[in-house]
């Protein structure tokens, strides 16, 4: 089935979204069966405005950029489709003699692919998804690319943090991390740790009510033991009854702002203990590090593009690229294709099997599960301090 | 004269401040006047404690990990020193055989190594200061170590941060830098461009003060014409009175506390303008970062490490080592060593050449004297939307 491919982008970037187009448009270069490799740029508005660059123009040195170029290459959006918008894609693909559908996003651009496919009906049009997150709050697939780039970088840069910290031991440091339903990159941020004992000292998840007293408990036997504490928190954090825990601070017309939790807690810990606090919240500046790429992700990463590819040719559709863990004693995954209606809009939480009976920390399990996908070990210090 | 060494870190630490600490020991090994070269584990106070470290004990092999391990190896402090405390540790040093005592660190740091210089009076020991901060706020040096370490992670991360928005342009987006009086860092996020027009859009600097009219209007323009709009500001901007422009959020006991300047104009954006805007604020992150460390920064922390012990084994006393860029198209500096009373608690902010007249950007004249500071080039990019 000779015809064009499309692949567009959909929600926020991660670190690696474009290495997985260097796997699509690389694989489409493979295959006879696909003539030009089209990018709507600009995410999925751009389908429906016929946006279209082709991609097979461009030579294989300057894709390699792509490896380490972070944000999206072909531009992304958050644009919101209505149901008239997918029967009009559907003529679009048919004007443009587009056979083959490859949306990269996550959860809501899941649900787009699942709405596209659906569309397409028997036009003979295959639409196959490509994951991507930062939180890993993908259903099914054992984790997404996207996320152990995100995961490295908080992990590194807490480990950072960490030794500025300990060195100047005068204050506790909230760290705040993205993922606002799902904790998994603020758990990540305990790949920091070398030893037992080591920061981050805390690490709070939106999976667990937050108790301001128990945190305050906490934070103050921490510090007076050592100085300095560093701790992690997951920017969702929620109280017993799923109200945020920073107090609404404005409203514009219906929409209620909240302030950062990292700002929020630093704040009760000056006022509530006495004791210097300071917040950081690198917020896109993680999501965006081309410095703390995973190896290992980046390479899933292609190798989701590529899969995504192979299985549009082979004639798949309505499906999702997922990874599943081969198990064995050494990291190693195998791709799988994942009925579409089986991810759209799902939202994967941490299971409580990785996260602590106090709900300050996470588990050993998470770390062994968590540690691969951070790919390369970190950099290596020395202190005397120790 | 021989005798021991004693090399003591202050106040916040840098990427490099521990690559001027292995110039401090390499160089220090290959004089036969030094015996011992001890550190003061943990700042000042660690002399009046005598916790002292030897580190000509710790293999070469070792020490090379300084030149990549974040914050300060040996701990510092801001322990404030009193006039008796000086006293003491002449005694100290008399006790120990210590004849060298270099002291790094910024402003503050240098006045207590001329105090530490004045207390020792004709006691035949000599006392030089390292330069070290992020800010760049140090006076009569024309740099010194650690900011061009500082203003790379700013660079690279504003870059980064500026591919993500022009890939998903829905927000403006606020980075917050380091820097509460002197803007450099702000100001460093300039060499984030690649051309005319790039982001950084807008750059706010302390030594300006903030007009919040004309601050929304700019912002306005600008995302009216391109969608997405980076803004970097310094954590220390004021209004025209001087006044902080965050409002005090709340007091304990003397002490004010104002919220984030960039979560504070990420707000108003909302509020006056209806655009969503958000606030990034990497504070510790960036200032321990080792992946953005500037090679150039590296080398000149090292050297500046090994002159200030050639220069106290020399006989100097009472100066500080600073760098004078040699007149020529090609970056080079060469040492110098300034009297310690000339950069006593004095504060250098941003001249007049190096703003704009608007006061929201700096000039060519800024980025020409910057560039080479940072190291080697960016990484490179590709993207299709330009």
């Amino acid at each position: 089935m000779k015809g064009n491919l499309l692949v567009v982008h959909g929600g926020a970037p991660t670190a690696v979204i474009n290495s997985s187009l260097y796997g699509v448009v690389t694989e489409a270069k493979k295959h006879e069966e696909i003539d030009k490799v089209y990018a709507a740029i600009g995410g999925s508005k751009a389908i429906l405005d016929e946006n279209f660059m082709d991609l097979k123009q461009v030579d294989d040195e300057r894709l390699k950029l792509l490896l380490q170029t972070p944000a999206s290459a072909i531009g992304t959006s958050r644009y919101e489709l209505e149901k008239s918008d997918y029967e009009q894609m559907v003529e679009v693909f048919k004007r443009n003699n587009i056979k083959y559908v490859l949306v990269n996003g996550g959860n809501g651009s899941m649900d787009t692919c699942g709405k596209i496919y659906k569309a397409c009906g028997d036009a003979g049009i295959n639409v196959v998804g490509i994951p991507k997150t930062i939180d890993n709050d993908i259903s099914v697939t054992d984790h997404a690319p996207g996320f152990g780039s995100a995961a490295r970088y908080i992990a590194a840069t807490v480990s950072e943090v960490a030794q500025d910290v300990k060195s100047l031991p005068i204050h506790v440091c909230v760290i705040e991390a993205m993922g606002r339903n799902a904790g998994w990159l603020a758990a990540a941020s305990a790949l920091a740790r070398k030893k037992k004992g080591d920061a981050p000292h805390l690490i709070y998840l939106p999976e667990r009510p937050f108790n301001e007293d128990e945190f305050l408990k906490d934070v103050k036997e921490l510090y007076d033991k050592l100085g300095g504490v560093v701790v992690v928190v997951s920017e969702g954090l929620k109280d017993k009854e799923g109200k945020p825990v920073v107090p609404p601070i404005f409203q514009v017309g219906r929409s209620v702002y909240y302030g950062d939790v990292s700002a929020h807690l630093a704040n009760l810990i000056i006022k509530r203990l006495g004791i210097k606090a300071r917040n950081e919240k690198p917020g896109i500046c993680g999501r965006a590090s081309i410095a703390f790429q995973s190896n290992v992700d980046r390479e899933e990463a292609v190798i989701a593009g590529a899969t995504a590819v192979k299985a549009a040719v082979e004639g798949k559709s309505g499906v999702m690229v997922g990874f599943e863990r081969i198990p064995g004693e050494k990291y190693e995954c195998k791709t799988i294709l994942i009925p579409i209606e089986e991810v759209m809009l799902h939202e994967r939480t941490l299971p409580d099997k990785f996260i602590n009976e106090r709900g300050n920390d996470v588990t050993d399990e998470f770390i062994e599960w968590c540690r691969p996908l951070i790919g390369d070990d970190l950099r290596e210090f020395i202190s005397f301090l120790d």
